[in-house]
């Protein structure tokens, strides 16, 4: 089940704390001038969401706000799966407090983070209740599709929604598309040259269109094969052909391609192990929230 | 009119190479296994756009390249408009030249910026359109809720689109909030405290809920009165108001709050100035490219 | 009035502490062996000034000494005039407690900044005092001819001695000289394409050299003239007229050129809104400090 | 087999440039003085190698002297075993073109990377060899013991030398050891909250130190088991019993600890699918270089 | 004798260029107005010196401009001494050719760069003269007491001037004053600790205010001794005594406190070999430079 | 005598922390999936040695934990020359508290950098007891044959062993090796221009490869010769000779040269101050340490 106390924090690495000290530089790159305005009072702030939706961020939120020497004491927990009642505008979740100017400061690149991570989990939610609405035994995951600079908190986001990331980077799972296989010569090939620098530690991902691909991709080896925009009726078929065939051979069945919470039950199939959405991190609606003195 | 040739690439700051940069690190921090297997031959590969939209990303996505020793070759313009013909999927409009592992290793993280980029670039070019069409004299403009760390990318794209990209930060204009004013004592006092350290260079926006208010901020000298969460009737009022009432003085007024290109019609008044909308840069849908050797 | 408590603080952005931790590292590339030699006894260091004039640079000189975990109590405030009486060499003006080796890595640098900041202050005070003694009603400003790498102290210290800062940088207000409207074509297009840009909320500034530039300038909707190197006299004579034939436009006159505390009285005239002195930052001469275990 | 043209080149990161330009900052951080003394003067030097070796580190190397603007020339390729005939003091390898002042900034850099990656490769080399004259089908591989901030050198030159990397950091394959299991509560524990965060796209290694614990391993799903401190007769036990009691399992079994190639020949066994040697990237000896104008 | 063409540039350090980057991203932080106003015209700027003095800054002016993708092509050589005739108001000396908006964000940085840089370089150089007017031996230096993260601009410009910069940095030459001695106990105590750190490749100074102290720290093997604000009547005393008493030990004596070039002569004595000034990086006058498309 | 407490912590500078604070961005580029799965149980691990020797890198092993909030106790002092008793596996010198996440996430990074730093500690004590042993007066150092981005933690075990660390970059001592004086001119030439740029503050070294060379090195005026790569024999003479002929001269001689533990002695000679050994630092054994919950 879905993991919604905070412990998702325990993954991130030491240098996420230079990537939120970024977005304060990014907003205030010479004077703050309304920091002199309001002063240093110390003050609490009340952080409001403001739609229905899963909060995610905590983390982040909480480090904008160490940087500038704040407290934050939350009402919830991160994953926490907020729904308003008919009327209610918003629901005060959580607690700033500190000096006026530095809640000011931190206030927007706050509330950008957390609105855009919300979102994400959000959907992510929705997808993961779809599957278990469904009974499909396969995993639900994103892709790299994530705003440049901004993955670690959406690759965050989606684990916090309950999907799996998919693969971090280009230096984690090997994945040999179209591209690569045609410049390697021939899916044999890619693989061999893959695994002679992924070594045992990698694992191998194909990306193929065809049934005699997804074979050549099995028998050479690769752990995981991607069939890539099939269609839902030919994906079943394929899918289910292809574990019949190998049964001895240990490797999952990834389908990829368009898919959206409006389509995606009909490639729910037995044969497919994963799913993998790009709407999990493009298109994606965000959460409103707003900090109030 | 629009500007639809690159010359938006003029504004760009000496360190914004720096960020793209960090996009790269981003998406391969230890080995590039896949660059491996595909070697260096020399290729060119084809940039299509998949869906009907306003295309901008031009400098972010030539830096990308320009990084990896490459090359791109566009068919269009930064800021042209493309509409898919019926039944077209997809259509080239650049291409990418350089090694294979090269264009490899820029593909997703320049993908992910035009995409987002162009989304952007779209919404704005709707929301100007929709006021060419009513004929409203007033700004359309977008706000700080842009995605931490990709702001310049978002604002630039608002430029291309055709709108305002409202204040950079909060080292630009100086934008006085009802916690602002609170924490100051009154607008007068905020006014002032603002102008002692901003000086004659930087312009005041003073945040108000009311004809009063406005009044007041007027009266204390702000360059630009918000109105914040007015419905279209009041807001139509009470600016008409304003301006009679305060025919000497030279000031701007803005509409904020909830502002969408759905509801947006309403608000095209005559005593508004500029109208504002977050959603500009957040729940924006993104526009679909795909890279093929 | 000044502000002379440390309220300016407030306006430091969140990285400026990256910029004093830079002067640390440049002072001690390698080994510190001075540090070795002296250890990590427990002291107090008495800080001295040298001469008579403004304090400034509190901020800065907290932060090199927080960075190496001493604290540092003042006897005075920021902005405080010091006069030295006849015969004193020295004053005391606070206490700096901590480890002897952090004391002296911290000394140079540290007192590196305060005797420069103190100097622009001093300045930036003896600027102001002549303005209210002549009763002038305009603003002294500085320009940005300040150190590289260094204009967020020097800024800082115009401030604090009292004077406005004039724009920051070339992403906030955006000054149109000779070279520009040379490039754009004329005043009224180098001003069009600077809004088209720079939208609602930047001000625009034109630097002319003539009443019909001037003039011009004025029409095309520029916030600022600048009157560029003109006599005494003819600043008189031309900033009276501009502003008598155009009583219904809001813009400000801004002098520039050559001034210094030695022949600025000549320029305090009535239709100048606003005086900029390079000699704010440039020539300047230091405040000494010293700093004594 | 060995890979001995330069295309590892390929694998590096984008940021691998970044690296290499602290080197030279290590080396100069104030004033250059030797290159004041010998001047611009075009020259080319000699790179000679000092002793039989394996040579690794050539696009660190060549990047060294690009930043400096130099160009090298080599007469091997990277991964070239160089055997000194008797006598022979030294063998020249490749020519450095460039200022004399930008040959000698980067000599010292250059050679101490080159020295320390040729001794790696050359260890890596060997250990291969004794693997192949002993027909053991199992993978050599080194760990993560290398020198902190020159792991990508490091890791590099094993694969130069023909053994297989191991995973490279913390954020690739997840490695569960005695201390994690314990805190987790149990292997099965440790690797479903791995598996629930890791996903399906990176592999799982747990390290045992019994039949036990590397039979509830498999069965918990582990993608890998480490044999952890067994002699070496053990091991050849409890490897094949393992791989005869799970033939339906598929997984790979890692032996480590304290092996080198004094003691290695005596764990190649059947059972076994890989070697991993600290003794890779510590205690190495070096292969010595010199540059001569 | 002076070095006046610019071989002084074979000096600088590998990362010197990372701080004149960061100057152009100091000045324009987020977008750069004037440069879209003004567009890519290729363009010729002419570089004007407006007061008689010695250029110093050359290589970092034209880093300026090579980051920009400009040239700058001199009409002078660094170090010259440029003495405008009557009459005549500014004299080009160089050439910046490329884009306009290039040429003019790189304007100001470089502009403000070597003004001070120059500012520096002619007061040195008037050192220099009167030194060599005076026919006096010894070493007119240096301190470093410069501007916090500019320092290696400074020094360099001293270098330029013809006088010698000192030391560095606390990492280079190791200086014992007052309070270091007084923390190790004595002078002994403290040059000991120096040495047993500082091995044999740096030199020790000692700061001594009396006779007596300046011959226990050449006992204690300093190599060289300061006498730090003796009057120039007792300097001569004392240093000529040192020599005497002290023939066959290795020795220099350095003379320092408040010299400047209008109480020097009388410090140029017999017994001092270096003479240093921190009036040589503070206070300093600036030369007027400008630049004109 | 050696300083065994951790004093040599005061020797670092401000910079080191960020040296510290990459190798964990190195080792954890993005999720830290393994601290994810053990959490943040408050726990105690113990250091071990593994091996007999001396230990050193105390203050990098403090700051890796500082930085993740764990606290370190020492049952030692740096430098301490542990004996392992026969048969006495490993003792326990430490003990690290914090949060069992933070506490394997530094282990690897700690281990790594405390197994070298001890394994060149270790010989730099075991040179220094030959040296005692042998009664030799003169100096044993190390060069600059270091890993690249790793100098500071090995040039500090040097001292910790026992060692002079010779200059610690190109900014420190000047050495004129045989390239410089060739590209000079003669060593003359080149003492000369050495001079005119490192001033007084700075040493100068000439390597030389006879006795003729040498001689004129010191009447160039050079503070150290290097007597470079001659035989133990030939040396003996050489320096003997110098040293003889050149008595009222102050020069250190320095021979240099493929020295190791083995050969060293043979150099043990009277006219020799120092030796240099490139085997401080390369093919330098490590300590084994190791971390238990």
């Amino acid at each position: 089940m879905t993991d919604t106390n905070s412990t998702y924090v325990n993954l991130l690495p030491h240098n996420w704390k230079d990537v939120v000290s970024s977005w304060l530089n990014e907003d205030a790159p010479s004077f703050d001038y309304g920091g002199y305005v309001v002063g240093t009072t110390f003050e609490t702030a009340k952080l409001y969401i403001k739609a229905s939706g899963v909060v995610a961020g905590i983390p982040f939120f909480d480090q904008v706000f160490r940087l500038l020497g704040c407290k934050v004491e939350w009402l919830i927990m991160e994953g926490d799966k907020i729904t308003l009642n008919t009327g209610e505008q918003k629901r005060c979740i959580a607690y700033v407090t500190g000096n006026t100017n530095s809640i000011l400061l931190g206030e927007r690149p706050a509330l950008n983070m957390i609105a855009r991570a919300s979102g994400i989990a959000t959907k992510s939610r929705h997808l993961l209740e779809l599957k278990e609405k469904h009974n499909w035994h396969g995993i639900i995951a994103g892709t790299r599709k994530t705003t440049p600079g901004f993955r670690i908190v959406e690759k965050y986001a989606m684990l916090v929604g309950g999907v799996d990331t998919h693969r971090m980077d280009l230096s984690t799972m090997i994945m040999l598309k179209d591209n690569h296989i045609k410049a390697a010569g021939d899916i044999q090939k890619a693989v061999n040259k893959a695994r002679s620098v992924g070594g045992f530690s990698l694992k191998i991902e194909v990306e193929t269109s065809s049934y005699e691909e997804a074979k050549t991709a099995i028998l050479a080896g690769a752990d995981i094969i991607m069939l890539d925009n099939f269609t839902c009726d030919e994906i079943k078929v394929v899918s289910k052909k292809l574990k019949d065939d190998f049964k001895d051979k240990k490797f999952f069945l990834e389908g990829s391609g368009g898919l959206t919470e409006h389509n995606c039950v009909d490639y729910f199939c037995e044969g497919l192990d994963i799913l993998s959405f790009g709407s999990l991190s493009q298109s994606v609606g965000h959460i409103d929230f707003s900090l109030k003195l």
